[in-house]
């Protein structure tokens, strides 16, 4: 490699603006680290004259990022728009093609297409990093796929989405219901103003957990339907009696390999307020590891943000500046196996239900024998009623149960009057 | 490099001897990771007969660790004997004067000579890397070094030595005393049979506290004296009085810049019970960074243990099998600076002291007197009397005082007949 590197970075919003001024900041750090010259020679946008927090050089600018490739010799592309198809994986398949390093954040991406960008590099020599793709300033990636490289791991899970955690935590602290604290939210700039629905359904979390699979087990990216279940149904009311019970509400994904199957999934859990991801609160990410032999390894800090993803992005930036040609995922895309799914029917947990019921003489009965007929056993029930109304609140934790028999036990629940609404139902982390 | 590497094992007590079975087994998968064969091709320890947990190759021993270098051609050595001074400075030394790779988890022999052989590997050209010499299977020196590069940490701290962590966990949970626990501790393995004083009295985290201040802010290892005390004088007493207040005592490493001067210190604080290293209990340790743009990150883990540290040793390992040369210590020797050092006199603190006193008058209007003449003011005072035996407890929890006043202050109370003993000092975390 040179001694003068050619940067180009492709998306100057939040992520990519703070990136380019902490590239011109550390131009000298760098070279002391490294040994080597950085340039941004190349930058683009959708727009040359947005109002940015950082000034740009409009000289390096292009309008149509793929014209850099025709102009310039850049030797480290960051691609840093966003969004797994469209002009952000042409940007990546093309720079790559062209021999040159890529560096992304872009979690969308890399969990669709990830496989096939990662053996493109390989076959093109040249590295294609993504440590901020998860958990933002955490050094997961580099963790897992050099610190535990050879550990067998057999489980990673975590709270991997800040907005949804920081809106969990203030409910709670707030007494306020899901609205008023995700327009809070996004008043600090933790939500989408616009659309905020790929945090929330848990999209954005379950894009990490493929990444991390991946890079754990050495396997190919999934491609499997699994549970996916985001904190759009949380409610206030949730959040109050999880409380009560000494728990707390948080949104995990968890990935881990059971009999030799892979099983992936994001859901809202209630975990105990005495465990360490239980007082992971506010934006903070977290993601623990449980590896033989080294135990367990937790790795906890800011999740998003353009400080902590551009600590990441200049890190891969170090890494490459000082290393040799890297597999993407640590090991060679032809010894990544494709790995055997588990069967969702079979996850197994306590379940909290809560029940908005006509309180009535029977009602109670009805749901508990329907849940004994579904071998469905009752740790706890909690009956709260509301005479006002006419109506009652039940909630019951059980004990152990397949994720089957849970559903097909509550499907009744959906046309019968007495039952107000569809049972909430939140999984007890264990 | 060659694409057959050749491993010496110096050291083969309960890491060495772990690290020698792991590479064994994991052959394949570094073959697979890296694209190299590695193979033991001698190994070295006091006693060769002696009765380990895996069985060792005779062929390959030398009673002259030494002799070696001169029957075999080596490209890593792992020095697994530990001490700063002798045998294992003399091994790594020649081993790097013969442009082979070193591995330690030997926090002791860095951070006294890690300076010197940092800048002998770099001038052979050769990789020095001691992951396992802080921490265990944490990886908070790739950390650093690697994913933080372009941050500017300014603090640096933690629960570095889990024997520590886990006595003090053990007195609160069973209620038993310091030598009680201790045994229990030597017994379970946590803490050195013969001789544990290099845990308890802070300095194996003091070594830990000054590389990772080297590594943390580019500086030289520092060698000035600070204040540096282990948990031997922490009484039962004191972590049922710490309870109740809600808090919790925890030996701490710390290393800051403050005012651009280097402090570094180990001793216990007392911590909130609501904070995360409140709850870093047992055996687990945990580091934690205050870096900028990245925020605070955390990470924990096993901080000890064959298990864990041959996880860290593997990843030195895999890391010079696919790298170019490093810089032991991020960046090139004649690079890193040296650095004043803060005044410890200027420490700052809340303290906690208690003194046991004669139930008599006038006792409390003397000690709080004392306070007052040196400005330490007081924020509450707990007395119990112990009428039987006419003996008094005060604990004093003070507002924010220089380390100097303390002392000062203190001093008078060793020749006070009415005070039994010179009254314990624990500082406040905040």
């Amino acid at each position: 490699m040179n001694n003068n590197i050619n940067i180009a970075i492709i998306g100057l919003g939040q992520i990519g603006a703070y990136l380019y001024n902490e590239l011109r900041n550390k131009k000298k750090k760098i070279e002391k680290k490294t040994g080597k010259k950085i340039k941004i020679v190349a930058i683009s946008a959708k727009n040359k004259d947005k109002k940015r927090k950082f000034p740009i050089n409009k000289n390096i600018f292009y309008n149509n990022p793929l014209q850099i490739f025709k102009n310039k010799k850049i030797d480290v592309l960051f691609e840093c728009i966003g969004l797994s198809n469209g002009i952000s994986k042409k940007i990546v398949e093309t720079a790559i093609k062209k021999k040159i390093h890529v560096i992304t954040p872009n979690k969308a991406l890399i969990a669709k297409h990830g496989d096939y960008l990662a053996k493109l590099a390989e076959q093109n020599s040249v590295n294609l990093e993504f440590e901020a793709s998860v958990a933002g300033g955490i050094p997961i990636i580099k963790t897992i796929k050099e610190s535990l490289a050879t550990n067998k791991i057999n489980k990673v899970y975590g709270i991997l989405n800040g907005t949804t955690n920081y809106i969990l935590s203030e409910m709670e602290n707030s007494n306020e219901n899901f609205d008023r604290v995700l327009k809070k939210a996004q008043k600090l700039g933790y939500a989408e103003p616009g659309n905020p629905k790929l945090d929330l359904n848990g999209f954005d979390a379950f894009a990490k957990v493929r990444i991390l699979s991946a890079l754990s087990f050495n396997t190919k990216i999934s491609k499997y339907k699994c549970i996916m279940e985001g904190i759009e149904n949380i409610k206030l009311e949730d959040i109050k009696i999880a409380n009560q019970l000494g728990l707390r509400v948080k949104l995990l994904g968890i990935s881990q390999i059971i009999n030799d199957k892979l099983f992936e999934t994001v859901h809202p859990c209630l975990v105990s307020k005495n465990t360490y991801i239980g007082n992971v609160n506010g934006v903070m990410n977290a993601v623990i590891t449980e590896g033989k032999p080294v135990g367990e390894s937790i790795l906890q800090g800011e999740g998003a943000g353009p400080g902590p993803t551009s600590s990441s992005l200049l890190s891969d930036l170090l890494s490459i500046l000082q290393g040799n040609i890297k597999y993407p995922f640590g090991i060679s895309s032809t010894k990544r196996k494709s790995v055997k799914t588990f069967n969702n029917d079979n996850y197994t947990n306590s379940l909290y239900l809560r029940f908005d019921v006509k309180d009535k003489q029977g009602v109670l009965s009805l749901i508990t024998n329907r849940l004994a007929k579904y071998k469905i056993s009752v740790k706890r029930i909690i009956q709260t009623p509301d005479k006002k109304n006419k109506k009652a609140t039940i909630v019951i934790i059980t004990h152990k149960t397949k994720e089957k028999n849970a559903r097909n036990c509550l499907s009744i629940f959906k046309n019968n009057t007495n039952i107000l609404k569809f049972p909430t139902l939140i999984r007890l982390y264990n």
